[in-house]
């Protein structure tokens, strides 16, 4: 492959992922001025990634952290984003995102995809600290933006005390210091009315 | 400060920061569905700063050179997004910036608020290696949106062609492997009326 050809490759990768803007999220902006899209949610879990690095679980690498949580959702380009609270598509989901991912990184030069596809599986294992940090993240993100927007995905989907408990474990888990605030925003929506009560 | 004063001030940090997803640039999506916003553009760096590595200036450590840029935009969720292009806002653009680091970053613990504060001043310096690579790529995104949705903000503002090869410059300056695609973009773009002659 000629140097031309190589760079070729890496610009029509960085060209479809452009499409991670265009899938939204059940998920508002803190403003509630619309729903997010992956591309940002993203980005904001970057930031996270690099402000909340003291909580990270032991042998955290936060580098490493940031480099899997800019490619965790690159695979909706194909998938789509399914919601976290639904039932419908979750047993597709595993099928449905690795064809994306046999896809999407086979953009990539050949020597360079396995390296973007091992981030990719590395968080969805979720074994390495690194990849429990970021999981942990993506279920904290969301609660933010809910708690902020004033219920979001909790109030627009009806979705119960127990199903959120059970979608933040990975915070109780794997960044204990964070799980207090996260149980006091959970019993505030839901003595707001913003999560239903089992 | 107590440990929850300091995780509330972190948390206080990154939902100011959601806002940076309702800052408009002037560049739209490859799709020309819509203008991009800086908080997905940001996003949009890292994953290019992760995919076009080999290309870095000698001495870059890509991680930090993803921090710079993940952090880079911030500012603009008080001061606004400065159209690279426009003569109007140029002079006073530094001033707002600086304001909005002092409130933005100043929101985060005061032992954490200097390294943040300090990854936005190494980007807008750029006189490090990984701050060069983060503005070359700063420059190579919105040329590869523009090529893609037809002209994007260099149609729509009428740019001129030594306006943007001078804005490229960084390109042809830290990432000169790069520097041919770069002119032959310009060039078809000119050729196609997407760029004004000079």
């Amino acid at each position: 492959m000629s140097e031309t050809d190589r760079l070729a490759r890496q610009i029509a990768f960085l060209l479809d992922a452009d499409r991670l803007k265009t899938i939204l999220r059940r998920t508002p902006l803190a403003d509630n001025s619309r729903l997010e899209n992956s591309a940002e949610h993203s980005w904001h879990l970057a930031l996270a990634a690099l402000t909340l690095r003291e909580y990270a679980p032991s042998g955290t690498d936060i580098a490493h952290a940031v480099a899997l949580v800019i490619v965790h959702d690159l695979v909706e380009i194909d998938a789509g984003d399914t919601f976290a609270y639904a039932v419908d598509g979750q047993d597709t989901k595993a099928a449905r995102e690795r064809a994306a991912a046999e896809r999407l990184f086979g953009l990539l030069p050949p020597d360079q995809a396995p390296s973007f596809r091992a981030l990719w599986e590395e968080f969805e294992a979720h074994d390495t600290p690194s990849a429990r940090y970021a999981n942990a993240l993506d279920r904290l993100q969301p609660l933010l933006l809910n708690m902020e927007s004033g219920g979001g995905s909790w109030t627009a989907h009806g979705v119960r005390r127990s199903q959120v408990v059970a979608r933040m474990q990975p915070i109780r888990d794997w960044v204990p210091e964070a799980w207090s605030f996260v149980v006091d925003v959970i019993d505030r929506a839901c003595a707001l009315g913003r999560i239903t009560p089992d």
